[in-house]
């Protein structure tokens, strides 16, 4: 799948329109741009955990997309919340661990708009060929 | 903290309110029941991963808050997708698994429209004393 | 499978007799009773994390095996180390939380010799019908 | 601390002693040669998964060690197994993912005897300075 397809598969759901969503690379793995308003924020200061795991998610479902031309499901997730992210923009990257014929597996990386990571993910995925 | 503190709480979160989260029980725990619209879906039929994530993120935040008194912040999350969540009512709860004076844990568990668990998520967690 | 198929399987790894696992339960889940020597401590007082995890793993690995009758292989693995494990008698089970077609997840508890819940596990699977 | 002390440290433990690990490398991170015996294996032909677990808790747990100087404890670890452990020469790999002062992060990476990653973890610690 090319970056229009893939990014016309996020146009879909407007909950990634709300994180301003936008797929900005897909070279070894696929890289979202994001921007997160205040919605989305604890105490005026820190972006909920389930976001930063919206975001993660997602990044780490599209690296598999990606590689392999068809969707996938989540089977488990293990975000790590590194620091707090702050609102504003954002970048998180997926990457593919391995991609086998029943079982996927993929990670993902959250930067918040300081240049720091603030949290990573790891996922287990079933391929979802319906 | 009563269960309307606790509720005030979920209030100043607007992202809380989109899905509608709503304390109803307090008892060796946290329920909250909640609605999840279109917004938060995918192909018109599953709700988003991360939306899961989120609910159970702050039912498991909110049971060491109200055994506490005082707020938490996630160290790391593990999510467990049992079977996919559709649309509509749910109810989230949350329990303290252990909690400790620099270390909490404590789990959650969604139960769809269908009284079926479709997801758990078990998580560690800092004090936040600031 | 029966309780006596299952210990046999549990015999045939020398590493499973070094910590004395012995079934002794199949009940909603297996239960198996173990010793841990001194070989598995470290400073003289705590189990390695690593033998909790072994415990665990096994536990969770059986309650699939026994209620399936066809063995599994674990995919991930998260463990909660709610306090330290002294070395000695421990129980450890295992139960399923769901078994589908291409995955499991099981969840296992160790508890110690004083009676505590000193560990928890959940874990994914694969079946393993080669 | 340097080299001999982490690995005096290892060489207490009788169980690390069984596995042969051995500290090979401390540049960026801890890097351990092991070999793991017929004692650890499932069916002749696969490392317990719990070993996997110990080899990369003990590197993931000592990358703190070696960057901090003093002891730190699992407060929980998840592992990714992507293939099976073949038993034989393996090498595990431990780096700091993030120290703070109450909270540490590390991840581990199990190579086996063909330069295959089978395995990889990320685990949260406290520290132990009792």
């Amino acid at each position: 799948m090319d970056i229009t397809d893939l990014q016309d598969f996020v146009e879909t759901v407007p909950f990634l329109r709300m994180l301003g969503m936008r797929l900005i690379d897909t070279e070894g793995g696929v890289t979202f741009a994001a921007t997160i308003g205040s919605d989305f924020v604890l105490d005026g200061a820190v972006v909920h955990g389930g976001i930063v795991a919206s975001l993660l998610d997602t990044a780490a479902t599209f690296a598999l997309i990606g590689a392999s031309g068809h969707d996938w499901t989540t089977v488990d997730l293990r975000v790590d919340y590194l620091r707090p992210t702050p609102p504003g923009s954002v970048s998180v990257r997926g990457e593919v661990v391995r991609r086998g014929r029943t079982i996927g597996r993929s990670r993902a990386e959250l930067v918040d708009a300081d240049g720091k990571t603030s949290a990573t993910a790891i996922a287990t995925f079933v391929p979802n060929t319906e």
